[in-house]
């Protein structure tokens, strides 16, 4: 069950999908059932003081389990965020990118499931765990 | 235990701390342990389609129970989300606001709990249902 | 879209599919996308000063979504939980029943979302809540 | 921030608070903020067909955690959980022990954050997957 998209291929299609969030993730690491994102924090990601906003942890935690996702089924604009259980641990640093390990930790026919940490680039304690649940739609 | 904080209070401090999120979110009642909030659907909230993004929901739940708390503490800027379980259920309704009906279940000396429950403006099956945790610092 | 069973039917269901744990539910009242159901507090459920343990509470609220579906779809024992999230809010009152108010959010083909208020017998400040998805196998 | 307890005074411990659960864990394995441990499976712990309990395997989750503060913090036993996600994945083998490992992610003044994963004895593929939050006492 190798992958089935590049990094590159990954990154064309998150752009083409959803425009809205151009620019603002990167894929730092891509390998069978996980994927290491990037979420370069601009303004629009920050609250006062310089830190993360709760919502771009977020968006950054569901954009991994998605590529990490369809880089082993392949492109599939139509998997969609059933469950999100996150923790906020730590505050992240500021002025600096969060950084996403994910794994696969199913990868059913119906449902998938991803968990990921999330630290400041440069900073080894975790900011935020999440876990999700994708569902896949039938095959086409 | 009686409201710290009115409606108009609650939505200038809002503004005031967040300058991010403003004109975003609008709080439609409040009262002991419970207000109802809408996300003012913007181009911003919006994925292909017209449906509304997984990560403008959770802020709309995150921002909920966060009012709901302040409106029973009083203005501290300092409370922060610690957990937070979202499901996603339905696709929202294209271009119209959402709605989220939020209660306080527990309002501790450190913790707070709260659930939200979310649906399209016109519609009643709930889109997302969200329980939070925020940390409330100690009194100053 | 109307009950499928009936209170009486469900937990001779029950007793016939989970015998370890008979004697320890009951139904209380039951209708359309909703149950009350009750955790009657023996000794296996006790930790020391007499509080129900957190593995009883998530059973209560696990057999209270599973009973809620099965009324709705009929006796389908393979239904199966894949997640669950849970807030321990306050202690149990000491040698009480619990009390479990379950809603089901959402009945899909594939998955099912319902929501738990529990509390102590004759308290009304809730002891827990639960949120959780049951998996439904493909009609037979 | 040493261990200080060794997995022989936690097991002590264990039984002397929860005399309830007495035989039914192990500690495989103790570290600095990480722990494996056993649910050594018996008759109360099954479902018809074998398999472990939902319940079962929340209890594994939520004692893995418990230790592993105890075993950084020092024996007290008012440390109770406040939160707990949990994913279901896979049936668990049929007749064979859980082994849980677990890692805590956060380990503050207040609150106290573990993740565990958790496969049948011999398997690789994880049968669930469950991230708790404990709240923590004033030292004493």
């Amino acid at each position: 069950m190798g992958l089935k998209m590049t990094s590159a291929e990954l990154a064309a299609f998150l752009d083409a999908e959803f425009p809205q969030v151009e620019g603002q993730f990167a894929i730092e690491d891509l390998g069978e059932m996980r994927i290491t994102t990037r979420l370069i924090v601009g303004e629009q990601h920050l609250r006062p003081g310089g830190t993360v906003s709760g919502p771009s942890i977020f968006a950054l935690a569901d954009v991994s389990v998605y590529l990490a996702v369809l880089a082993m089924i392949g492109p599939q604009g139509l998997a969609v965020t059933t469950n999100c259980s996150i923790d906020f641990m730590r505050k992240p640093g500021s002025g600096v990118d969060l950084i996403a390990e994910c794994r696969l930790l199913k990868l059913g026919r119906v449902l998938a499931v991803g968990d990921v940490l999330i630290h400041s680039e440069g900073e080894t304690a975790p900011v935020a765990r999440a876990s999700l649940t994708y569902s896949i739609p039938p095959a086409r």
